[in-house]
């Protein structure tokens, strides 16, 4: 094991918890040799097992499979890159490296015949990687998306339930121990944006890498946001979404709207949920606990398991099913409904001049909301019709001049179903 | 193939729409070379394929792979058994054959080194039994719950939204192609019964079948019974459910109030979902199309590629996993709170005789509500708290004894977390 964090502690119990039905699953038990840490004090439970040597492991012949549980791009990837070519099969929870540079992973385990496998990186305890590059395996796939980040989907309901502001909604995850000290990776996006990067490669058969996912985060939204939604019937929610338009594959990690009908719409707090549309298919929808040490110990005992069975019974897991090169769509391009809310001059003619402004830029209008705000000023919601997001941008700068606007907030993606 | 209805239709679509992705998948092409048929003269658009002679596909070298979507006891058993028994890989949606003679299949795969995949008997296109056979694989599964017949997920919910009786929902399920022109096996519970004893076996590694499963329909609900469960805030949902207790494990087929809260409260219509508890897992739920050709194909499809792949490389599907046998634990002593209905003399002390005759009988009462029916009658609606079934049913005999006790109707459970 490298890491012997919340993770791997919950690896180590589980591993001695359900003894029994793992080994017979696996064919023969399994037992954990050693454990790499940087904090050996911090383990004096596990004296027998720890060690800061990474050498260690590499050159102990005993050592079958890897478990990487420390996380992080260095020196994660080396680790794992050098162990699969060491002849060892190995499991990671690292979303970061597999979103990154997967596809040398790949290689490595396709050069030396080893299961590279990784459950744990995509919706912690969810088991969507195995059901999308599986179960789904005959499916022409349309589109995934899914609640990828605990974290920020804590946040968010906390935000609407609790109609809390950010601010305080953040400080009681990270008091509940679901936000880091340092956020960034979740309410940026970036975290969402690797895991779908890594769903979406699967599910369209086509490399995906972090770099390719437009992304905003969560921090901009207000609870006033959350205030008006409640009102149209929505929930905010982390999306992360990968779909396959005509020019190629658009993927993106944003906060989106759904209405009550929407499959993510009830995935509240630290769940997580991963929804695919497909043919022949239809949709399907797997939801389970997306953080936690015991809820990621779970898919990194399954894939433990199947790589131990693979040595023992000879078979080997699918590698990767990357078999062709879609282009990346322009994210100017897109076409998404939007949410837009703007302080404005409290004028008579003032809705209809941002209508006519998103008028001049082809985008159209499903619905405009007012009410009073502050310091006599007004406030205004529009939700419009499905558009480019790079026609809204343009309407939006031009009313960025108007003398009737005040503010305006970064729009928000209204999801197709939550019409 | 062996039967070309509806399933076996969508498989041979979309082995032609999806055909290089599978390729891909499978490590190359998959041909379909013979489907089996009863009835030639209904698929002139397959004269290439189609057989009537079983014999002509056993006896064929050629034929690696064997795929049953004729669906019954009979001849399907014998055709999955000798088509392993002659080495040919089996890819099932049967649930009937599954849940009453898998051990014999399963044994038979083992002799022969052979695949039995049968993704498709359970949740249709919604992949668990992958997910709970390889993703949940280190788990300790506590309890397995679901809505696995559409049919009369959809008659509920047709009841419940547009508040019409058992016989017009029904009438309207066949309409619509959900139910059979003979519905009992949805109704009565026995599909959903199948397909929670195949989803038990795995999930607690013992073999559990059809004859364990205490069964009841949805025939005797009323649309009086939804409108009351709609002010208690719940849906009726026909629920299959296999938990661990203490002596043993607990298998049933049933409808069962469920409240906003609970994983499974927002599966509607021909929906399909199945929500596991397991450690350290968690709670996790797995939702998609339960019926209809395309979303059987999907699993089908993935079945067979999996079955292809390891026929090209050399590997093995995880075979039978009941690695030891629990008892069945006795359905009378099963614990849970139950929703009762009586209509009765209106008399101001009726609910507290009604409450009296339960007491007697340990059975605690957490809500009673009270209406007035027709003819002068009063109705009486009684929320227990959780209590032995063998205790209720002996208070709902005395109870009918009463002279201000008109109508019992049946009892219904209330799932716990429902309160």
């Amino acid at each position: 094991m490298l890491g012997l964090g919340t993770v791997g502690q919950a690896v180590l119990s589980a591993l001695t918890d359900n003894q029994e039905t793992i080994a017979q699953r696996a064919g023969g038990p399994l037992n954990v040799k050693r454990a790499l840490i940087l904090h050996p004090e911090r383990h004096l439970g596990h004296a027998n097992l720890i060690t800061t040597q990474w050498q260690e492991i590499l050159a102990d012949d005993e050592i079958a499979i890897v478990v990487e549980v420390m996380g992080g791009m260095e020196p994660a990837f080396t680790y794992i890159r050098r162990a699969l070519a060491a002849g060892k099969s190995v499991v990671t929870a690292n979303k970061e490296v597999l979103a990154n540079r997967g596809d040398e992973l790949f290689a490595a385990a396709e050069l030396s015949g080893r299961d590279l496998l990784f459950e744990a990186s995509v919706g912690a305890g969810v088991p969507v990687i195995r059901a999308v590059k599986l179960g789904l395996a005959g499916n022409r796939v349309h589109q995934v998306c899914g609640i990828l980040n605990g974290t920020t989907n804590f946040i968010l309901t906390e935000m609407a339930q609790g109609m809390v502001d950010y601010q305080q909604a953040l400080a009681k995850a990270q008091a509940l121990g679901y936000a880091e000290a340092d956020p960034a990776a979740d309410v940026d996006g970036h975290d969402s944006a690797r895991k779908i990067a890594i769903l979406a490669s699967i599910a369209f058969s086509s490399r995906v890498v972090e770099a390719d996912v437009r992304c905003s985060g969560i921090a901009q939204v207000q609870a006033a946001d959350l205030a008006w939604g409640s009102r149209l019937g929505w929930v905010l929610k982390p999306m992360a979404r990968a779909r396959l338009v005509a020019e190629g594959l658009e993927v993106a990690s944003y906060p989106a709207w759904v209405g009550p009908g929407h499959p993510l719409a009830h995935v509240d707090g630290i769940m997580n949920a991963v929804s695919v549309r497909a043919e022949p298919l239809g949709e399907a929808t797997f939801t389970g606990p997306g953080a936690g040490g015991p809820a990621t110990a779970s898919a990194v005992l399954g894939d433990l398991i199947e790589a131990a069975r693979n040595l023992r019974l000879g078979g080997h897991a699918v590698g990767c099913t990357c078999y062709r090169q879609l282009a990346i769509f322009d994210p100017a391009r897109a076409e998404d409904a939007f949410y837009l809310r703007l302080t404005v001059r409290p004028e008579r003619t003032v809705v209809s001049q941002i209508a006519a402004t998103l008028a001049e830029h082809r985008v159209g209008l499903r619905q405009t909301l007012q009410a009073a705000a502050a310091d006599g000023r007004g406030e205004v919601v529009v939700v419009t019709e499905t558009c480019r997001r790079g026609d809204l941008d343009r309407a939006l700068a031009h009313l960025a001049q108007s003398p009737s606007v005040f503010t305006l907030r970064p729009p928000l993606v209204v999801e197709a179903q939550s019409a």
